[in-house]
């Protein structure tokens, strides 16, 4: 068995196939599980969020995870909460030689790609990407993975239909790691949204083929998981709460709704959305059978409470 | 005994007389009990503060309620933390369809009249109103109540003068508790701040009676109970963040001060304000023995204590 | 020996030499001790963090000693996320006077020079100066000389060198400090950002002297303490998320590299800097032995555990 103590999670460009299976596994557990186990395990370790970017979902399912654990978080939300964030743009080094000193563990995100990279540099302590600009985004697809995994019991033989902006984070992500498994890939976007070719080097050169389809009408009657995203021109390079201006409105080709999937897609396609959304996904979806995006807000926790657990523990505390 | 257990906290319109002065009841003992007391009570709860509006006292004292009955807390204080803030304007319904899964009760604030009532449709765990744009601001008048009742060991009887903006949210919540209770009412404002007719036709269907007039001067003598809230036209319809300009400079008819409460009040009169405050309220009262405001703060967690036992717990836990 | 308890922190200016020695031996238990030691040690009381300005390691150094002594953290990190810093621009009294009943002790920043001292008026519980404008800095300074003793064992006959903006609070707080020990020192900045001759006066009322100097090139053969701060004009009496603009380059007489340090400097020199830094001080120092601004981010949650000690147990405990 893989040993995880200790280790960061940069990405998923850079873990086995076993060590996924093995998130997963631990995972599916703490879902299974009684809720108030464990509520000692990580008593005395301290987690500290360090949110260059705005966050709901992630930083509070990684908050909830440590405290439900027997934890305690510290930490920012909000560069503007922290003199990194002011005139000074201090450099990563400076900032994580010093938050290093505060906790066990740093789970971060930042609107630079390859900033948690850095960080991990210079930090003695194991750092968690929480999304890092136009990169990776390893413990949501993770989350997203095992909501597959519980609800279809593999995903070896499964066809993802990926749908919207190529260069997300989330997106890369789940490519590196379907690269790892036998599973069908369909990625679908307008073409100046596709996935940069860069990008696309790296998830071959792992192994994965990605095929590519202009509409989801043309996709649908095949796909198992329909995974999606905004399909706007987010810019993660600078600071969320930056942004402003059209959001834009999603065109036909990219987006899914009830009338849709209950014509074209089967019985028992799943559809998967990290949320927040803008109109790709219609509303009446969400009370059906196919909406599985309900369910990854708590799979996020116990995500999380999976990976704070390899991270920090022997693995024997369970 | 009315049944707390895994009810949402909206509104003071909705409650009963009995469960009013339950809560008053359980408050007051907490406020008379040892602080150390029931430090493990809600051990392995959470708490999740979802603030979209700024606040300082309704947010931290539920905060230091739900530590000190050794809870914990997780959560966000100002709606640029968070993606829901963010351009996406995420859906009430898409955001507590994940907020649920992280925490026992959530507690929030929000710049629209009515979110907390679309939130509680969709959580599976207890919604507080912590203010809600121009509705309500139930856990502020059960503090103000507590706190009356520790003085004059009830309400009934009593005068309350009221002074302020009558569309204001805890306008609206003393007005619908006041209803069920003998108690009378005299409200003062400039014509263009007063109770608006929808809010007062609600008043009136719960049986209540609203006196108005148009100077401190004139119910000073007889009052009771001074209940004061900025005299200005704050826009609560707007992110608090966003506001600025002029604060205005209050009228005399609608100011308290040390001189008129001496040659005027009562001598067991009590002065509350649920602060922060503008000119209306002179500080020369603070040192006076009409000043009730300062135990607000107090009783405000006492309040908080007493709310998240009866929600949490089977309420025999002490 | 000295009675902590219950005492507030505003400035090292009316701290005894016994007190800070107390206090830095405090530290130094806690740097050589177990840091799973005290776990319990302040169970049950509430730390809050009131910053009214930015702050990264003052504010979490606080939050990660509080809860590694067992205790509970609650608080905001920005003033937008209350209502103390939104147009009704609450005052210092209005404020604690809440703030005081929601915890055991308060640790707050604020952008005037004074605003701890006039909080401590009102508040019941102890309060600690993480920062006050122009004012001073204690938590910082404290954590300084800790640094300072762990290495060179005494205060007594050392020299300080002291590079930056002799407006600074860490400026004012480090010369009050050394009035009281047998130390040199050496002021080294642009004549426009000297010392004020109010504060020079107030360090020579507590029998301080400090010799003035053009270029670091000068006192580094002597000095054996650099002590660095950016040489820029900050404009502290701003919010600092407010600030902008140009940040100036560093002229070469306030600058500190390696090459000037083996060139120039006492083969056990040892840097400190607070940061964050500008240009002052070049990064090529930092794997270098001179550098002992890494150990100040471990130092300062020692510190700040044997404050949090001192003021709030009766110093049996440990």
């Amino acid at each position: 068995m893989t040993n995880w103590k200790g280790r960061d999670l940069l990405g998923l460009r850079d873990l086995s196939r076993i060590e996924i299976d093995q998130v997963i596994a631990c995972t599916l557990e703490y879902a299974k599980g009684d809720p108030q186990l464990n509520e000692y395990l990580l008593k005395g370790k301290t987690l500290l969020s360090a949110f260059f970017q705005p966050s709901t979902r992630t930083r509070l399912s990684h908050e909830a995870a440590m405290t439900q654990l027997g934890g305690r978080v510290i930490g920012f939300g909000d560069p503007k909460m922290t003199r990194a964030g002011d005139f000074y743009q201090e450099s990563i080094r400076d900032t994580f030689g010093m938050l290093e000193h505060y906790a066990d563990v740093i789970v971060m995100r930042h609107y630079e790609r390859g900033a948690p990279h850095e960080a991990a540099k210079w930090s003695r302590v194991p750092i968690i990407n929480a999304g890092d600009g136009w990169g990776e985004h390893p413990t949501q697809v993770l989350t997203d993975l095992s909501t597959v995994v519980s609800k279809k019991g593999a995903i070896d033989g499964l066809h993802f239909m990926l749908v919207g902006d190529g260069r997300m984070r989330t997106m890369h992500s789940i490519c590196y790691a379907l690269a790892k498994y036998e599973a069908r890939v369909t990625f679908i976007s307008p073409s100046e949204l596709t996935i940069p070719s860069v990008d696309l080097d790296d998830i071959q050169a792992l192994g994965g083929e990605v095929e590519f389809a202009d509409d989801v009408h043309d996709v649908l009657p095949d796909a198992d998981v329909i995974y999606m995203e905004p399909v706007v021109q987010a810019d993660y390079s600078a600071s969320r709460v930056e942004r402003s201006g059209d959001v834009g409105i999603t065109e036909e080709a990219y987006k899914i709704n009830l009338a849709k999937l209950q014509k074209l897609a089967k019985p028992d396609a799943m559809v998967l959305h990290s949320l927040p959304r803008m109109d790709e996904l219609a509303t009446d979806v969400d009370s059906s059978k196919y909406a599985a995006y309900w369910d990854e807000a708590a799979m996020g926790v116990h995500l999380k409470k999976a990976l704070l657990q390899l991270i920090l523990t022997d693995g024997e505390n369970r």
